[in-house]
């Protein structure tokens, strides 16, 4: 049989990144392309003693079916957590749980996005959101990044010449895959500019508590008095990416219709994961786990820079300092190939992600890759710098 | 702010049965309305055992991202148990595992079925199937249903006048929420039905293994020949809900297409929970443990027939026999108005679900509601029955 699929799935692609995995996976390689956190950073001996707890004190609880907004303890508790680390919900916002960070884009998007709408993202952005965006046939504009976030005046553009765009996505802490971070003021601004323009905004914030240097930046949330923001935050990075744990704070008649979409797409998240969280935030030292994480983390960026600088600046590629979060975007000269380069290093056993994977139009001019410090170890970390440094020399004029 | 939401959604209602769900959760009621399985139908002792293996010997492979078409153990012990037990997987298809059965319905309307496309469903059906596929906006064509399943002149004629059909979608096990089983000749029928106008089968079968009496019926997809079935199983009534984890047979070329909607929905299955199905169903006596529910639910089927027969079926309240699954469905008298009754038995202390939710068109004429008995206990479910007799009386002309 010809099978024919819908029109918003016939020219998907699966992610460039988890294809790339592929090469990944071959032991060989030594990855920088993956987003994972690191194995050191998981909460193990916790989460075994939790689930022993739950398994003893409440396995039905954990096995039967539950309600589509979430675990109710666990809404308390990231109610909480929001307003003491954020200040960033009010009453007028609800909390639900999904099955994962990525799931608030697919909510967000069938709630409020029609096929030929306009979703405003910065460009490049996470591959992940914007495939999710395109499943639903939904326009991309992408807005260039300054250093310090969101080129304004492209911003504004996008939203004058696009009457129908439904929100803007961003990223602003610790972007991936620039690893930038927006400022102060540019969150005010883009705030400001959605407000001007009757759009919403969707922030996606799950690297949010990995700063490794500089100034806590309040969240777009926390100065949403108008109910525009939607926020996205996550379990992956601070406790585990496999147990799909992710909320959003929402204005509550969008948070009422993400649930009727939630329903119809998973019914409930997993409630054992969801109590595994909320156990691990309520009963143990969950701020000293989130300092544990920025203390490994950070030795981890900091080698990463020492390495960049010592093999690969002299070489002409630059890279944006690390902050926080899990990557870093390099940047090659001009005249060497990116994507070619890309093909290159793999052969030479190591894996980056090519910068055009991240953009809103992956065939615009790109120069740039992206690479990951914390999945490796930092023998893996230097080996694959070291040869990424042999690939490039090769380019060089 | 006031707010836009999608097309696909505008109109979209909380699930009538999670609603009730609210007044079901008032202690005071009797609920007839759930779906849910048995508590003593879980595998506690197990689950608690597997688990605390799983984090003393692979807690990082639980705890990290993994891959979107799942844990690949499970893949291979759910292909031999599609085979050994069904005979329903060729090597023209592949196994996704999915967050729960809910999500196959997603995945598949995603990938298959534009705005305004027709899916066929036969009428009453699974209310959460329907609004899975309301949410895109999909056109719903509802067949009715013979005591052998969907009426075939209907059907055809269905698909004669729909040439937009995309695919056909049937439980044909104790199909919730008739209770009615498809034949086989009617399985070949509409097999062949669908051949012959080139449209797919959506099989949803999560109560398959929960058979109490009769003979096993081989399922569609076990002479699909031609690759136009995709096969729905689910551990949600076999394990535990709680855990979502389902999984379908589909064709390659839509199991891959499925995969990138997977991607862009949720990324991957919470990975603990497919690795409990898989060391449940490899490493203990799984039969037993469907012997052990069947023996369970047949009792409780058993003595809800024999309350049906004893308080409502005088009264002129006809069901259909119970032979697997978790429900029926009764009938009132033709002068019995079915949604005051049902509001009338709420206020009395016993919620059942009016039939009227599981049709397509929501605004038929509608003398059914569905009871359900794997919930209650023996005692719940004597009381419940009393009180809709009770409710009865008062219309008894």
């Amino acid at each position: 049989m010809e099978y024919k699929f819908s029109n918003r799935v016939q020219n998907l692609k699966p992610s460039a990144i988890r294809e790339i995995f592929k090469y990944a996976s071959d032991p060989q390689v030594v990855s920088l392309s993956a987003g994972n956190p690191s194995p050191e950073a998981f909460p193990i001996n916790e989460i075994r003693e939790i689930s022993k707890k739950i398994f003893e004190e409440n396995p039905i609880g954990a096995l039967q079916y539950s309600i589509s907004e979430g675990y109710p303890n666990l809404r308390e508790t990231l109610r909480d957590y929001m307003k003491k680390n954020h200040n960033a919900v009010t009453d007028e916002d609800d909390i639900l749980i999904t099955t994962g960070a990525q799931q608030i884009m697919d909510l967000a998007t069938k709630a409020l996005v029609n096929e030929g709408d306009v979703i405003i993202t910065e460009s490049p952005s996470f591959i992940g959101s914007l495939n999710t965006f395109r499943s639903y046939n939904a326009k991309l504009v992408g807005v260039p990044m300054d250093m310090d976030g969101m080129n304004l005046d492209a911003l504004e553009n996008a939203l004058r010449t696009n009457p129908n765009t439904k929100f803007i996505y961003t990223i602003p802490n610790f972007q991936n895959p620039s690893g930038i971070t927006m400022s102060l003021e540019k969150r005010k601004a883009v705030y400001n500019l959605a407000l001007k323009y009757g759009v919403l905004i969707l922030e996606d914030n799950p690297y949010g508590d990995l700063r490794y240097s500089g100034e806590y930046i309040p969240c777009i949330k926390s100065f949403d008095t108008e109910g525009i923001v939607i926020y996205a935050g996550s379990m992956s990075k601070v406790i585990s990416p496999g147990i799909r744990v992710a909320y959003t704070v929402a204005p509550k008649p969008i948070f009422q219709k993400m649930v009727v979409c939630k329903q119809g797409n998973d019914v409930h998240t997993n409630v054992w994961s969801q109590m595994v969280c909320n156990e691990f935030m309520t009963k143990y030292d969950y701020e000293g786990h989130l300092e544990k994480l920025r203390s490994i983390y950070s030795k981890k960026a900091q080698y990463m820079m020492e390495l960049l600088d010592e093999y690969l600046v002299p070489l002409g590629i630059t890279y944006a300092p690390i902050t926080g979060g899990l990557f870093t975007m390099c940047t090659l000269p001009d005249y060497i190939d990116m994507p070619n380069f890309c093909k290159q290093a793999v052969l030479n056993k190591v894996c980056v992600v090519p910068g055009n994977a991240f953009l809103t139009d992956e065939n615009e001019e790109c120069h740039t890759f992206r690479v990951n410090f914390s999945t490796p170890t930092d023998q893996q970390l230097k080996k694959g710098i070291m040869l990424l440094a042999e690939t490039a020399k090769k380019y060089i004029k």
